[in-house]
């Protein structure tokens, strides 16, 4: 059910033409009753934003953070196409706004595939009749799957809350192929609130989750992640509706981790003994946007070294006389020079698909970290094709 | 004759076991007459240095800016070797100090190799009578080869200057093998230079060489560049100086560039249009290490996208509207747009060996750009050995 999980909403998918192989490539999510509920986003901070990513921050501004559909299509990012690209934006918003009797500006748009490209959206709005008869409580799926591009397999949550639910889908901001931009993500809940607390409930959910998760340090000209609240179950404190949208923003992120291409072993990197959160997620980040400890990992390498070395560039409080590595339970350096480990247990344990990597600065008692994969032949194969 | 190029230098190299393959791996630089003259030097800013560079920092404070001899292994970086390191490191100065007859703080020690592993100390000790016998004005090469680690060949320069000569060796930092470390570099002048004018002029020379070089954005623990004066030739003006170190310090920078292993391509990235140097500097480095961008220029793809993404997510002002994105004289974005290229001529221009980038970020005066390298397969296969 995912992203209709949540009373109130309906979602429909289909293949419009903008991927050339015929793969679902366009995603509707809407109130059942076609009318505007509360909406909270955040989008990417790059400054070589989408036009998708400028029409959704407009039309949320209009509404004063509300929403009756969200539109999504994969194939193309519709990014780097100038004055064009805004007015296939607009254009796609006023098509859906028409087919469910609604003003543009309560339609959120987004696009993700190629950058660069114009956008065939004669190919869009000539969809959205069909697609918005099509929307059903039992649409999750299709729009979960039309929303992909490299990914293999669909995204999607659902966490139940005390008298209400959050339900999402998303896709994969890892390993991104060439030309491919985006991690979005799609929440709805019908818990009762305003768009103020939506707003406030969403940016912790999506600081704890997706904003830790890094593959390669690069950030999409179209990230976006929106929750929509149809207000037909439970006025949960805020607090409370704040965890579910975390458990569910964390979940999804987990699945983009597990879906990157070309990817062996997702590794959490987690700082400890720092002077402050900031400086542990600094040198956690670090650590894992390193491409020598990206590489090492994929030889299943503990290679403490190179991370004394990364966490020593990057200038937070730190004291290596104190300082311990560890990968799970098994630690490799302490005080900065080789621990004495059992090699066999270490190797069994760097061979799971999933790993702790814990670092302790050895100065305070801060802690903080970050979600990432390593570095493989196939992420140079799958990066490296031509335009 | 590089480093012996200037009056008043001899040097050597020798075998003495450190690298198990019986290859050179200790190189000794001194003045002829075993005389102290002015020294300075520039190093890692690491948390996690090494002990030879604690030492060097050391002697050099204590000597007030004067050496006689700099002694350098390769095959272990006495690196994560904690207090044994230190000892080793203070050894191997005492040893050549008592060789050439002068006190241990006038000897700089580095060393280059693995990290983490005691330095057999001993072997080091063991050679350095013979290596002294050994000091020659026809030693460079020797000694070129000796700080090799995994560099295909040495990396010499000789710069003639009115009245003095600047020569020099170095070993590259590019594309570390596993557990490998450090970009040193060794120069010698004859100029008559007191030691504060001679950091004056090794300070921006290293600014502007080795610190533009970014291959993979890790910062070794070791990372060296002393230069030595012997006074025996002219006085030139600082400026003059500084000219000649600069250019003798960015010849040894794209010898290790070009030597980078498992690269294609060297990328000279530059960014103009910027608001301050500073700006421009950070730019180019976000591009130069985006790993999707260096996968990129593996395949020969412009990927102008990612570019202007990158530019857009490192915070600077940036004009999309007004931006250029360009190969050599190949624009191939304007505008936030793809514009219009001839992309035979296109295609032939990045499949050069050397190839310069340029980004106009249309809002200012300023420029700035790094040297770097492409993301390739062989990077990933020397970088994911195991311990």
């Amino acid at each position: 059910m995912s992203v209709t999980a949540a009373r109130g909403f309906v979602a429909a998918g289909t293949a419009c033409g903008v991927k050339a192989d015929g793969t679902p490539d366009l995603a509707l999510i809407a109130t059942a009753d076609h009318r505007p509920v509360p909406a909270a986003a955040t989008f990417t901070t790059n400054r070589f934003a989408a036009a998708p990513v400028e029409l959704c921050r407009r039309h949320l501004a209009a509404t004063g953070g509300r929403a009756t559909a969200i539109i999504c299509n994969s194939g193309n990012a519709n990014a780097g196409t100038g004055d064009r690209g805004r007015s296939d934006a607009a254009a796609t918003a006023r098509a859906v706004g028409a087919a469910v009797g609604r003003p543009a500006e309560e339609v959120l748009v987004c696009s993700t595939g190629l950058i660069g490209i114009p956008l065939p959206v004669e190919r869009i709005t000539g969809a959205v009749h069909t697609l918005v008869g099509a929307l059903s409580p039992r649409g999750s799926e299709d729009a979960a799957r039309a929303i992909l591009t490299t990914d293999t397999r669909t995204k999607q949550v659902v966490v139940p809350g005390d008298g209400f639910v959050v339900g999402g889908i998303a896709k994969g901001a890892a390993m991104l192929a060439p030309h491919m931009a985006t991690m979005l993500a799609f929440l709805t809940t019908d818990a009762d609130v305003d768009p103020a607390g939506l707003r406030r409930a969403l940016v912790p959910a999506v600081e704890e989750s997706f904003n830790v998760l890094t593959v390669d340090g690069a950030m999409s000209t179209n990230d976006t992640v929106i929750v929509m609240a149809s207000g037909l179950g439970r006025r949960p404190p805020e607090g409370e509706l704040a965890e579910a949208l975390g458990e569910a923003c964390r979940s999804l992120m987990l699945q983009m981790a597990h879906d990157a291409e070309g990817h062996t072993v997702v590794v959490h990197v987690r700082v400890t003994g720092a002077a402050h959160p900031d400086e542990a997620r600094h040198a956690a980040r670090r650590v894992a946007e390193c491409q020598l400890i990206k590489c090492s990992w994929y030889g299943d390498d503990p290679y403490w070294g190179r991370i004394l070395a990364e966490v020593g560039a990057s200038g937070v409080a730190f004291d290596v006389a104190r300082s311990t590595v560890a990968y799970g339970p098994h630690v490799v350096a302490r005080g900065g020079v080789a621990a004495p480990c059992d090699h066999d247990a270490l190797a069994a344990y760097m061979a799971r698909p999933e790993i702790d990597l814990i670092i302790d600065l050895g100065v305070g008692e801060a802690a903080g970290g970050v979600v990432t994969v390593d570095l493989t032949h196939e992420y140079v194969t799958e990066n490296m094709g031509t335009s």
